[in-house]
C-alpha cells in the first residue's frame, strides 16, 4: 500500500508511543491531518490557539513522562506557541513539535506565509530539524524523540512535499532505546557525601524535576534526618509530588530577601535537577544571585540524569537508609481565615477551601502568581500533583490543566488561574468543553496586574497616575469570567463570598466535566 | 532635573511623533511605566495580549503612515506578538517594538524568563537593536524610527537597567529627516513606458502599498486608459483607498488557476510596491507562481520608493495626465441576494447588506478568509479604507479594528470577522470596549475552519471520519459570541436571519461605541 509521508510520520510517532496530537493544523498540514484520519488510534486534541496547543502539551509531558506531538502551521503558527514552549523548556518538559512548512519549491517565493522558522524555533527548542529526505522521515522522529526523552523540546519542520510524497515500502522506523541517563560526577558526589558527614547543617540541596517526586522526596528526607542537610525545591517546578502521606519541601523565593534568608549560613549548595537559585528579575539594588556570596556551589545533577537514583545513593553513602524521612518544610499548621470577617472572599480563603476539599490524586495547576498561598497551605492536602508556571511566560494554567486531563482522564484537575494570564489562553476553555475534562478552573479574580502594582510601588511610584492605572488594572470594563465561560460551552459560576465559594466548589468537585468559578476578590 | 534611561527612550519618541504606546508589560518594563505616567502626553493603550497589542500596532501604522511604539515583555512577551508582526512586516507597516530585557547584569544568571532575543525578533522585524549604552538611547531610537518610516517592523531591546540608569543631561535627540525615498531604477522605467507605447495591452502591474491610495489609483487609471494596460491589486495589502468615486481595482487571486486567467497573455508583468505574483501554498500539481512562463516580471518599485510619483510619472510620460481615469475592476452591478430565499443568512447576504450601508469614510477590517466577498461587492459602497490580513497569520482582525480606531477616532471602524481567526486574539474585545472604541465586528460564524474543508477536499478526503471532523469543526460545543463579547464588555446581539441581521446593523452603525455582531450562518 502507498503512504505518504506525513503517513510515515505518523505511523513513526505511534511505534515510539506517542499516540497524542495536540494541534491546531493550516492548509499546509493537511496531508498530516489526512494522515491522522487514517489512524484513529493517535489521540487528536484541537486548540483554537496555538497558545493553548504547546501549553497543552507540556501539561502532558509534564504528566505522563514522555512526549506528546503538537501540529503548527507554519512560523505564525509556532510563534503563537513560543510562549508556552519556553515553559516547557524550562520544566525540563519532552516535547516534539511539527511544524509544518512551504513545499521545497514554494519556499523560495517568499509567499505570504514565509518566515524564518528555525530562527524561531531555537530559542525554546534544544533539537530543531528541518526534515529535507523522505527516507530519513522515520530516523528524523527517532531523533528528536530521543531528544525530547531527555527533557526538551524538539520541534521537526516538515515541508508539504515530504508531506505528500508517496513512497511504496518506507523503511521501518528503528526505535531508539529511551536515553540511558547520563553518569554522575562520582568526584562531585564524593565531595557532597563528605560535606554532608563532616557538616551536614551547612550543606542545602536544591531539588527540581523528577527528584520532586515521591520516592526521591523521601530519599531527600532521610539525608536530612541523618546529617541536618537544607532541602529546597527549585521556586517553580514542572511538577511535585506531595501532600499527606508524602514528605513536604519548602520552595525557594525568587524574591531577593526572603530567597537569601533561607540560604543563608549555607556553605554548600547542591543542585538537582535544578537552577542555581536568582532572582527572578534584576534590580538595581545588587546581584540576582541568592546563595552566600561564600558558598561552593555543585552543580551535581540535571535532567539528563536519573535524580531519584542519585539522591538513593546519597541516602546510602550518608547512611541514611534506614531512617525514617523528615519533613523539609515546617509543618505548622496553617492559621484558619480569621473566623471575624469569615465571609469576606480573599486568596488565603480560597486556598484553604480547596486544600480542605481537594479530592485525593487530584492534579492542581497552579498560575496565581500574584499571591501563591495553595502551596504553604496544602501540605496536608490530599496526596495531589502540583505544577507551576515555570518559565514566567504568563498564559500557561489553562492549557496546562487541559493536557494534564487528556494525560489522566480519571483524576480531577484542579486549575487556580489569576485572571491576567487567564486572558492569555482562554480559548483552552473550549477544548476543556469539547473534550469533556474533568477540570475546575478557579479565577482569582483581583480584576489588576496586581503584582506589577506591586513593583510599581517598589520603584517609589506611589501616586498612580492616569497612565500607569489605565496599565494596570484590569477594571472599566471588568471581565465576566462567567460568560467567557459560558461562551465556550464551559458551565461557571461567580463566587463574592466565602460560603458561596465553599458551595460552588463542592458541586464542581462533585461532578464530572469542567466547571469555572470567578472567586471575585474585590 | 534627573531623568531615567527610560524617560529619556519615551521622550524620544515623543520627539519623533511616536504618541501611542500599545503594551502589556512585566516587571522588566516597570520604569518604562514610570516614565509613560510622567508623560501623559503618550498615549497608552493596553491589550490583555502581546498579539492584540502588535495587531493594533499594525492598524495604526497604516492608518497614519507612521510608527507606534509597543511595550512588549522580554522574549515570551515578544513571541506572543509575533504573528501579528509577520502581518505588519508583509503589509509594510511602520512599527516600532520595544522589548523589555533583564538587565546586563542578570542576563548571565539565566533566570527563568531568559531567552534569545535576537533571534526571536529577526524573521519578523528588519531591524533590530540591543541597546547597549545609556548614552546612545536617543540615537538608538532614531535609527529605529529611520528604519520603521521605510516601511518595516523595527525592534529595540532594552535592557532593564538602560531603563532604570539615571542621567542629568542626555543629548538631545537629533531629529532624523524623514527617509528620502530610494530613486527608481530609470532604465527598467524606460522600459515599462516604452512597452506600454509599443503593446500596452500585453503589459500588466501588480500595485500594493501606497500605490493603492486614491490618487495613485486614479492614474493608474489614467495609464490604462491611455495604453490599454491591466492592473491589478496584490491579493492581500495594508490598505487600499476604494468606494464610490474611487478607481475600483481588481485584485490578485492566490488561488493557481484564477490567478493564472487575471495574469493570462500578459508579456510584460510591472510589479509597483507589490511582491512577485505566487499561489498562497504550493501544491503537488506545480509551480506556484501565477505569471506566465514566458512574461516578464520587472521589479519597478517597492515600500523604499514614493510609489504615487512613480506611477504620476508613469502617466506623464504614458501621455495618460489629462485623460480621465478608468476603473481597473469590472463594475458589474453585483446581484443582490435571491429573493426567493432572502431571510437565509449568508456570506454574499452579510456582505451586500454591509456594503449598502457602509457609512461614509468609515475603515473596514477584513478577516473573513473562507469566503471574500465583500470587496467585489463593495466597489461602489461609500467611499472607505480597506485593510485585510497580509501575511496569512490569522488572528489580526480584532486587534487591526483596534488600532485604526485609536488612529482614526473620528470614523466608524467595521470589523468582519471569521470565528476560527477571530478566537485568536479575541481578547481585543476587551480594548475596544475599555477605549470606547468606535467598532462594530461582524463574526462570520460559520462554526468551523471552512477552508481547510476545502483543502481537504482537494486531498481527495471525502468522508470525513472521525479526526478530520474533530479538527476542523468549531462546533461541539459551538462559541457563543455575544457572551464572549458581553465578558469583555462588548454589547453583542445575535443574527440567524437577513432581516435581524440587517436590523442590528442598523442599531450599532447607528451608535457610537463598540459592538459586535453574531452572524451565525448555519
Amino acid at each position: 500500500m502507498s503512504r505518504t509521508g506525513a503517513d510515515r510520520l505518523c505511523e513513526a510517532l505511534l511505534k515510539l508511543g506517542v499516540d497524542t496530537c495536540f494541534s491546531n493544523p493550516g492548509t499546509s498540514e493537511m496531508h498530516f491531518v489526512a494522515a491522522l484520519d487514517r489512524r484513529p488510534e493517535m489521540r487528536y486534541v484541537p486548540g483554537l490557539f496555538e497558545g493553548v496547543v504547546t501549553g497543552a502539551a507540556d501539561g502532558y509531558g509534564r504528566m505522563t513522562d514522555r512526549p506528546a506531538a503538537t501540529l503548527l502551521h507554519l512560523g505564525p503558527g509556532l510563534a503563537n506557541g513560543l510562549a508556552n514552549l519556553h515553559n516547557a523548556r524550562r520544566a525540563a518538559t519532552p516535547v516534539i513539535n511539527i511544524v509544518g512548512e512551504h513545499s521545497t519549491e514554494h519556499l523560495p517565493l517568499d509567499a505570504p506565509l514565509t518566515s524564518d522558522i528555525e530562527s524561531l524555533a531555537r530559542p525554546m527548542s534544544s533539537f530543531v530539524r528541518r526534515m529535507e529526505r523522505a527516507e530519513h522521515i522515520e530516523a528524523d522522529v527517532a531523533a528528536a524523540w530521543s531528544a525530547a526523552m531527555t527533557g526538551v523540546v524538539s520541534t521537526l519542520i516538515l515541508p508539504a512535499d515530504l508531506s505528500w510524497a508517496e513512497s511504496k515500502a518506507p523503511a521501518d522506523v528503528e526505535i531508539p532505546a529511551v536515553p540511558t541517563p547520563s553518569s554522575v560526577d562520582e568526584d562531585l558526589l564524593s565531595r557532597v557525601v563528605a560535606a554532608l558527614k563532616d557538616r551536614g547543617g551547612k550543606v542545602g540541596f536544591v531539588l527540581s524535576g523528577l527528584a520532586l517526586r515521591e520516592a526521591a522526596l523521601a530519599d531527600a528526607g532521610r539525608i536530612a534526618a541523618q546529617t541536618g542537610a537544607r532541602f529546597f525545591a527549585q521556586g517553580s517546578n514542572g511538577r511535585m509530588e506531595r501532600g499527606r502521606g508524602r514528605v513536604a519541601i519548602e520552595k525557594l523565593s525568587y524574591q531577593a530577601a526572603p530567597g537569601r534568608a533561607q540560604l543563608a549560613g549555607l556553605e554548600i549548595i547542591v543542585l538537582i535537577g535544578a537552577a542555581e537559585p536568582v532572582t527572578f528579575f534584576g534590580y538595581p539594588t545588587g546581584s540576582g544571585r541568592l546563595a552566600p556570596c561564600e558558598a561552593a556551589i555543585i552543580d551535581l545533577a540535571g535532567p539528563q540524569h536519573d535524580l531519584a537514583a542519585i539522591l538513593a545513593r546519597i541516602a546510602d553513602l550518608a547512611g541514611a537508609r534506614s531512617l525514617p524521612p523528615q519533613p523539609l518544610a515546617s509543618m505548622a499548621a496553617p492559621a484558619v481565615p480569621d473566623s471575624s470577617s469569615v465571609d469576606r472572599l480573599t486568596v488565603r480563603a480560597i486556598n484553604h477551601a480547596i486544600a480542605d476539599r481537594l479530592p485525593e490524586n487530584a492534579i492542581v495547576c497552579d498560575e496565581v502568581i500574584s499571591s501563591a498561598g495553595f502551596y504553604d497551605l496544602s501540605h496536608e492536602a490530599a496526596p495531589h500533583d502540583y505544577l507551576q508556571l515555570t518559565g514566567g511566560a504568563i498564559g500557561i494554567g489553562i492549557p496546562l490543566a487541559t493536557g494534564a486531563a487528556i494525560a489522566c482522564p480519571d483524576r480531577k484537575i484542579v486549575a487556580l488561574q489569576a485572571d491576567g494570564s487567564g486572558m492569555y489562553t482562554l480559548q483552552g476553555l473550549w477544548t476543556q468543553a469539547r473534550e469533556g475534562l474533568d477540570v475546575v478552573t478557579i479565577i482569582f479574580a483581583n480584576h489588576s496586574y496586581a503584582i506589577l502594582h506591586g513593583e510599581m510601588r517598589k520603584l517609589g511610584v506611589e501616586e498612580a497616575r492616569r497612565n500607569v492605572g489605565r496599565m494596570l488594572d484590569l477594571d472599566a470594563p471588568r471581565l465576566d469570567w462567567v460568560r467567557l465561560a459560558a461562551g465556550m460551552g464551559v458551565p461557571a459560576g461567580r463566587a463574592t463570598t466565602v460560603s458561596r465559594f465553599w458551595h460552588l466548589l463542592d458541586d464542581a468537585l462533585r461532578q464530572r466535566g469542567p466547571y469555572l468559578i470567578e472567586a471575585s476578590l474585590a
